[in-house]
């Protein structure tokens, strides 16, 4: 098991210098068999090419990021959004992805119950699409820091709730570590996500934070019980990818192989199982 | 009521660059009745000379801030953090604060729930000192991107459920609308706080975050919805002074007479009855 890193999903923000192609290459050449996917970056090549580098590859999609992003302050707006990720929807099935993670956006307001309603309500009208594409959407709770301006989704619990509301084997909840770790409830909720578990992503949370947006760290550089977390996800019945996505000024200006291997050695030290 | 400021506080972390008699000074000639005092600063005059500044100006002291930080690595360390808790108490009592604020710490490594337990096991060890001395103990939970370097305890219902635990008058929550806006739960959970609210602080959250620690704003600065916050802490039974208190440079560099105009107007718009 010394070196096994079938669950190893690369997240290309973490080589962001990167395109698709170089990532795709890199995961080839260091044997990670899976990598997320960000649309802005897909779109540079287009999804037909995409999904011809990851087939020839034999590279597999643990996730397109990201849909969501619903809440707005016209409706004209929201409906706009909605259709976007009816095209996400369309990309996710192209690339066969494990799931379609929601970063569901901020209030346009001061009134979070409002937005809130609004993802609830968004999330609705997309579902049938996911449901007709054979997509399943996870709703990704935010670290309460961006509650402000990248979600109102804030805590497993209410992205476990929400999820439940839908009651859909098409609506899960995406984990990332570095969201989550904080939560005295943490434990409990992974346990009682169970199978609605689409997703787990994992980094560092470093002290002093370099920045809010960006300073995510590599996993054991930080304080987050990285092991405990993994297990916990496991054991609530999860068997799929641990994709790393990290967000740092730093990592990004390490040579893509440099991070790669690195990103390996410390999966295999701090998360994979010992 | 429109120029009522007979609930108003002045934490004095907000006009960091004043002592604490031009703090007091300056309350007494804006017409704020309260402030909240910080350790460091009233060290900086002493206890007694303290007490006298505010009796000669006919100030009530809303809040002692800090005591907490109970988790350490070894238990010489949590038993000289607990003596310097009961001297706290001891400076509390003297100054006749409503509370002394407890920000209660991070784990001194990975293991959260080892901390939490070290939080709760401080708590019980000082709270016969706290009854003695006729102070009432508040426990703050902080915002989660503060869980790493300074508060294992970090949401409200975190908060409430430890205080709840100790079911004592002399044990309660402080709530600061900066640390638990985004919370989903929080108009239920403050509703469920009722006679254990201790305190109430506010501020805003600003976007983007100017920064970590001293990023907070002013009221009607940023998108906390600090109305509908204040009459839920008002409905739960809880009728202590509001105060105000704001880490940011930029303020702090501004005259502190301007501050707390700027605070007084602010409070009567965005916070207070209208």
């Amino acid at each position: 098991m010394a070196a096994d890193l079938s669950r190893l999903s690369l997240n290309q923000a973490t080589t962001k210098h990167w395109s698709l192609r170089e990532a795709v290459d890199g995961c080839a050449r260091m044997g990670i068999p899976a990598i997320g996917i960000w649309r802005d970056r897909l779109a540079e090549v287009g999804v037909s090419a995409a999904t011809r580098l990851l087939r020839d590859a034999g590279l597999h999609c643990s996730s397109l990021c990201r849909g969501g992003w619903f809440p707005a302050a016209t409706r004209a707006e929201r409906m706009a959004r909605i259709d976007d990720n009816r095209r996400a929807i369309e990309e996710a099935a192209a690339l066969h992805a494990d799931v379609l993670v929601l970063v569901c956006g901020p209030a346009p307001d001061r009134h979070l119950r409002a937005a809130r309603q609004m993802v609830e309500e968004g999330i609705a009208a997309i579902l049938p699409d996911a449901i007709a594409h054979g997509v399943t959407l996870g709703i990704e709770p935010l670290h309460p820091m961006f509650a402000a301006d990248r979600s109102v989704i804030t805590s497993l619990g209410e992205a476990l709730a929400l999820a439940e509301r839908f009651d859909s084997p098409h609506v899960g909840v995406v984990i990332d570590a570095y969201h989550v770790w904080w939560d005295v409830e943490v434990y409990h909720l992974i346990r009682r996500c169970g199978k609605r578990i689409a997703a787990y992503h994992v980094s560092d949370w470093i002290t002093p934070l370099p920045d809010v947006l960006n300073g995510r760290g590599m996993m054991g550089d930080g304080v987050i019980e990285l092991r405990s977390l993994r297990e916990a996800v496991d054991a609530a019945g999860y068997t799929g990818f641990i994709e790393v996505e990290i967000f740092n000024e730093t990592i990004w200006n390490m040579p893509g192989e440099v991070v790669l291997a690195l990103m390996c050695e410390r999966y295999l030290q701090y998360v994979a199982p010992a």
